[in-house]
């Protein structure tokens, strides 16, 4: 069901990948909802993803971009908003990967090269994209941006390693660009802070499928679906919204603000038995 | 402008008084958005404000509740699924008042009538709410519910004395119930944490003005409106927000993420200098 | 080992039952840290408990006093002063109770007399205990209160009930009056929010002890023994800590920052295969 | 005055500069309090510094090392064992730096090789200290790492610019290897989030006097001092703090509880009208 929330505005995602992809319901339903975009990813992600079928469903361009690079975001703002035909409403960061989790390097044995790496992808690339924006002035007026993070960045996950330190710094950026770009340009700065996710991204992390049976139990509404975080998305895009920046929103069925649950210790009782 | 975000939802607005109150918008836009309500207030407050004509306005039953009487929020209730022909799918709870603030008791000279009574009417009554609801099962599967709250619940603020204290409580509220609301119906329920507004009762706190003044400056995006506020409410009552519960949410213009802005610093710079 | 922390101070423990309770520790290690105190009680807990043992093993006298009685804990404080020989440098507020909890009502069907009561024993006793004492000017300049609190002010455990929210108002008590004494004595207020403990007081909570080994194991220090929250609460009164004010200070072996650990959630597999 | 708290305890203080700063008087506390320990700092601080005269007043070794290189840290726990003869109990990191704030860069036009090097100097080189130390096992059961952090890291301070980021990097570091330097060692780590002081570091924020001054006015007890704080670390190294882990302590007068207080509104109020 659409509403016609993002009626006449112009976005730009980055982070589709496959039609597991947060960043990939987020395009549809934007489009769903009255948008015009552009997507964005690395060129081997389109190669080997699914964007350029994303793209053609939706009629949108996709604009490869290396979003480490300055000068490849630069491009993206610069081309999506030709293509568009006018200045950016609104942006998704989907993005985050770590060279550490990758190779299996634990949090006391990290290569410090991996490191910066997962820092730049997964957090100095938010900066980037702001900076880039705010230089060419990209974005419209009451223009809103996310970024999608996850509660390692506040609570130690084993297995999350250095992305809780990339969350954390994302979020952090978000603030300090919220403030920046607020009183500049009355755009807004958010992070979502989602719930363990079945997507190619979190399907990598070791140990997710407990994770997220756990996380189940533990949240009264259970865990939200991809489907649900773009809805909620949408929303942060839409003008219903003005008044809310630098803040990071738990999307999480309740997990944040849970301790235990009856459902999820009945699981633990059995496991202490055993 | 409306998107028919409630169409076909049924709602119960608590504490609209006058056109200045956050609970006003939201009734208006929560009708706009095609919701049928009903509105309650405290007999007293139907005579003394406008509530009747905001009922006229908006072609809906106004029912006189003390909303520290269970019995009298049973019949809310049970009232408003007569009316309304069906299970509620919204709540807004938008109720303080604290005798000590009106009185003028400083915050180390309590008065401990009263200030139960500050809790009975400002928290407990969100609980009482929620109680009476649960136990006649009036809220429909997914329904939201959203409480008012601020700031000062987490930092606090000279003169917001007890209210202070009972915000906390509140949004304490807010959690418990809603891991049991939430595992047992689906229901979600959260608070809005509102930047300073110029309503009646914001007006009656000491000092209201100059903090207002502050708050819009050291805030990157100004402080939110009572319309913002509704617009929010509207949000969080719509299906697109389901999987958001037990939150406490800052709709604050970047309040809740400031520690100083160069525009509040220049304020105050004069001030040290004079 | 002791190192003459509290040398030449003067202390009020309210709260020591028996042995277990952390509040006795705290009476013993402040002895030993060369404190002079007086222990505070209900006088069915002094009748029935062993505070009267306590008291003659550190040569110190009970004060009986309910602490929702404002005349109560005005005598507490005066004759605290006059046994002592002079005003009050530390207290320790560990009080706590729910006849919901007792009498195994559910938190959406709580008896709204006992949640009274629960707020009243569990947090405004701590206000009129404030209040009290600064209406006699009882507390020396620097001087350092802490209250014992629970991780459930922040995020729900079941089976805690009304307790969740009676510690989310003790915390709130602490920051409000924390401001309004700190600016005017130079007193600090904080709460230490203590791993579960298996304390008379604990073990009534509904599923302690699977709570505990589950906190245990996802803490990476384990939880934080009654004595060790004693070491803590001496470390506060000190003069080590002059500039710690209005913080709720989380002393449970890493509880707190922890979203999940490999040793939980080998437990909770194991459950997850049953 | 000293508590022999240290007694037998090894530490190491990186940071100190000159007797304004934070890690000058943890030195000479850690020293009073009966510990033996090494200093250390980059090759050009100690040259431009005083911290060889800290050495000689101390009688401790002063170890230069670059702490961006992990070999230099090495060296550095390597060397403290030597000489003093066993296992560390204590670290304090006291180290940041910006390169984008010294020159003059704004938040929105940063330079992405000097924020490298301001996540580097002032957050990874906290990683970097722990992975060297646990490589070597250097670090004795129970032992306590400490590290210095601002409140920009929480809430967004102009002028204070990628400092900001790098402080909520360093303490997601502090959470993410307390988690695994405390399951397998016992060792905690914490950050103390301290008041703006006035030391060299601190003095090159721009509008650090005005801040200083609105900081004081708004903390109950008033801006934490340098020896105050080294209090507070003395505090976090002994015996007496075994359970604190993950934490970020804020050490600020009460600051971070605060919204406004009527001291510095009275100043606000001034420049308002003015």
């Amino acid at each position: 069901m659409a509403y016609g929330l993002l009626k006449g505005k112009r976005g730009i995602i980055f982070g589709a990948l496959n039609d597991q992809s947060i960043a990939w319901k987020v395009a549809q339903k934007a489009v769903e909802e009255g948008a015009v975009i552009t997507l964005s990813n690395t060129a081997i992600a389109i190669r080997m993803g699914q964007v350029k079928e994303l793209g053609e469903q939706l009629n949108c361009e996709v604009i490869p971009a290396d979003a480490t690079s300055f000068e490849d975001l630069e491009e993206v703002f610069k081309r999506s908003q030709e293509v568009l035909g006018g200045k950016i409403d609104f942006v998704l960061h989907s993005i985050g990967m770590s060279p550490n989790v990758r190779k299996g390097r634990a949090y006391d044995d990290l290569d410090y090269g991996m490191l910066s790496k997962t820092l730049d992808i997964s957090a100095i690339s938010f900066h980037k994209m702001l900076q880039a924006a705010k230089k060419q002035d990209a974005i419209a007026e009451n223009g809103s941006i996310v970024a999608l993070s996850y509660m390692a960045a506040q609570r130690t996950m084993f297995g999350y390693n250095d992305m809780a330190d990339a969350k954390s710094l994302l979020e952090s950026i978000a603030r300090s660009f919220g403030y920046v770009y607020g009183r500049e340009k009355k755009v807004r700065i958010n992070t979502i802070s989602q719930s363990p996710t079945m997507t190619t991204a979190g399907s990598g992390v070791s140990g997710m499928d407990k994770l997220f049976d756990f996380a189940e139990r533990i949240s009264p509404l259970g865990n939200a679906s991809a489907e649900e975080c773009a809805d909620y998305c949408i929303v942060m895009f839409s003008d219903l919204t003005r008044k809310v920046t630098m803040q990071n929103l738990f999307h999480d069925g309740g997990f944040a603000s849970m301790g235990m649950s009856v459902e999820a210790m009945s699981v633990y009782e059995k496991g202490m038995t055993k």
